[in-house]
């Protein structure tokens, strides 16, 4: 056991720095869910496997981390389980829950088991970390924070619209900028249908899904290798080019489907959005983008994608419309739409741009150095005035060199320092030290309130977490 | 699958208005361990079981949760474990994660993990939930939240007394009356070999730790059936009987013991810790208990537990010294003082007393009813402007019918209503009901700053969370 410890691979400790950093992040994004009405739901980090089995394909299935039963597993299993020793059957019978995977299925289980309690319009939103036994790589981890927002319940365009704000706010606060992609999947539909396709329609997107990273020879030759017909692939084309402003794409759009009901629908719902956006300024840029389609097949309306416009790092957030999330658990006929934001590419993000510089609000404010047990009993009492005012303040708990002290302070970005020696007891002064400044001077302990109002507030620059934001 | 879905036994899913409550505890004891200059970190939810097992007792080990691996588990097993079928050999060989079991032994191994980059004294705190395969049953449940606060790499008392200083603010900004308990290892050791049974000292521990709830004549027959000697029992009678005020028992303490050095040295600390306690005067109780031994037995000196003096629930944050928490990860000499507070608890006292009256600051401020499209342009802007000001406000996103709209706002307890229909936009003004008085009346699109200010701010009370304190 004295071999250095370790952690699971594709798992994270977060040290002291990045968890400030994290929560500076989570803060925000909590703070403006919060502005506009959500409120926060938690489930628990083990569901029933039956919850969550068949909800994310074949893939899925396999990358779920199963819990074990406790006790006797091996009774659950009978003479056949024994003799045949197929792993996969095995582990349906051996564990009856597994870890969630993402957010959205326990939602869904969420809403339906307490579908009584509810009123809706419900706005929800939700953070906590979700497990896959993925094949860790860089970026890619089994334990990571997923932050999901929905309204469930409303199949207003007005909910899409305020996601969107929701979006320009947050990345707005943290200082990211980026391009919000919007599509809609009846839209895709109506193509699929325009060409003669429509059984298609996931091949279809899947495929054009690809077409940033592969390029529009590669999409059209998979598309043909899928079956579909040359004509096919042709009166694809326009859509896969389409070009211009928002309004010219929706116009070209008008025009080539103008058959499709379904076409319309989804032209209708992304006019009505783009109304409302096209009434107030936003940060992001805002693009209308046939190409994107996501990967998951629930979506039945809008769907939306956020990238960093400096770092290219895939989409930091995404999500859209769904007219049936809760249809598999037995509840039909609730529309909802939502987006998630992914923490962990947004940290990346903010890291490799430096937006976590103006942090100095989290760390401790004062640093009282510790002269020994004569001195203590002085020190305590400053200790208590500053944590009185609300000072983040520490007395470093043995007497040490003063060296180790101001290492200590210096590690921890403490900015201030203060000392009292024998000479100051006896003058009821304090020395203080300005850490970044090097400056060092004598207060009296009268004017401690005013140093703190003048000197510590204004090198702070803020009040609480989160920096940048006061929600009423 | 069209039967109402479920989630595992012992595990809980929170609504928004639990999380709520929930959030303002967290936040709460936050908020005072970083006026300690406590820092976060987080750990990952599962651990190698190596690092799991054998820390918490054979009990404990088989209360692990067990994660089992991914792909061909049964690859790992040979002929022998097939053929034995033993579950208890067989899950160590097919699990080679667990959940973790509490935050200590995480932290020991973090501590040992990162001791490279970590600055001594180390102070942290870790909010997570653990996982507990108990028997489920009223308050308790298979995962629940830890909220640990530690400082580890100093033996100064200044960090036991650092301790209580915390527990005594977050139990005064919960309000919660609350009676600290105090108690050292090192008497108890003490006491041991002062009636000549210092190897017994864990029976002797383990029976007056129930003292309390099975009364004197239990506990010492209980020590009479574990062995003890009639003249050991009767020489500890004094102890288990000791009264008086702190001092007293301190003397009394310090008479009986004069033998023993282990016995003196905890004597000293107690001294050390009750001075510093006495030169300030705290909000909760302080009693030095002697019967006061704590389950875990890796405590080698202040041993700490709290209870509410007005819900008898048993205590809701206890903690103490250990000499040694990683040296079971081959780091020696590493001494550490912590406490946990029991975050469960504390919402059933709170609960219970009432206490969360005032949470009216976390929910939404304003809805504004949605008349239908042609009002919705002007109500959106109206939206900008509260939301320019942090006022946390909703448009409801349908034009469903008055009586539903206000029914939403009353179920999510939204202190304002704001309406403008035709005639509000023709004369650029809202109507304002205010839902507790019932009051409603027209305001001018000119003065909602000024109402905002007056009349909102001072409804909500607060700014943001946390309600009762704000750290600089």
């Amino acid at each position: 056991m004295s071999s250095k410890p370790s952690i699971p691979k594709g798992t994270r400790d977060f040290s002291t720095k990045e968890m400030l950093k994290r929560e500076y992040i989570f803060e925000n994004i909590k703070q403006v869910f919060r502005l506009f009405g959500y409120q926060p739901i938690e489930t628990p980090a083990m569901e029933n496997i039956t919850t969550l089995l068949g909800k994310y394909g074949d893939e899925g299935d396999k990358l779920l981390f199963r819990i074990l039963n406790s006790g006797d597993f091996l009774s659950s299993l009978n003479y056949d389980d024994m003799t045949t020793l197929e792993y996969s059957k095995l582990s349906s019978k051996i564990c009856e829950k597994g870890l969630r995977y993402d957010l959205t299925v326990p939602f869904a289980r969420y809403v339906v088991q307490h579908r009584e309690e509810i009123v809706f319009p419900f706005k929800r939103y939700q953070i906590q970390p979700v497990w896959r036994a993925d094949r860790p790589q860089k970026g890619r981890y089994r334990e990571f924070f997923q932050c999901d927002v929905d309204v469930i319940g409303s199949d207003s365009i007005l909910n899409e619209y305020e996601l969107i704000r929701i979006i320009d706010d947050i990345f707005k606060i943290l200082r990211i900028s980026t391009v919000i992609k919007i599509n809609n999947r009846k839209v895709l539909a109506g193509i699929a249908a325009y060409i003669g396709e429509s059984d298609r329609i996931i091949d279809i997107t899947v495929a054009i899904d690809k077409l940033d990273k592969i390029g529009i020879e590669n999409v059209n030759s998979e598309l043909s290798t899928k079956g579909l017909s040359e004509k096919a692939i042709s009166n694809l084309q326009p859509f896969l080019q389409l070009n211009g402003n928002t309004s010219d794409k929706l116009g070209t759009l008008n025009r080539l489907l103008s058959e499709s009901e379904v076409g319309k629908k989804g032209i209708t719902e992304l006019q009505t959005l783009f109304t409302y956006i096209g009434n107030r300024s936003l940060s992001c840029d805002i693009e209308l983008d046939l190409t994107l389609a996501r990967g998951l097949n629930y979506y039945t309306g809008a769907i939306i994608e956020v990238k960093s416009k400096d770092v290219n790092i895939g989409s930091i957030c995404g999500g859209g419309r769904y007219d049936n999330l809760t249809g598999v658990f037995g509840m039909e006929g609730v529309s909802g739409v939502g987006i998630s934001f992914g923490a962990d590419r947004i940290y990346d993000v903010m890291n490799q741009l430096n937006l976590f510089d103006d942090l100095k609000g989290s760390s401790t404010d004062v640093l009282i150095v510790n002269f020994g047990e004569d001195e203590t009993k002085y020190s305590l009492k400053i200790l208590d005035k500053l944590h009185e005012m609300g000072v983040k303040t520490e007395l470093f708990p043995d007497p040490a060199k003063l060296k180790k002290q101001l290492s200590y302070a210096d590690s921890k970005k403490i900015p201030f320092i203060l000392m009292a020696g024998e000479n100051e007891i006896n003058n009821n002064c304090i020395k203080v030290k300005n850490m970044s400044s090097g400056e060092q001077k004598e207060i009296s302990m009268k004017v401690l309130k005013k140093f703190v109002e003048n000197e510590i507030r204004q090198t702070k620059g803020i009040d609480s977490l989160p920096p940048n934001l006061k929600i009423l």
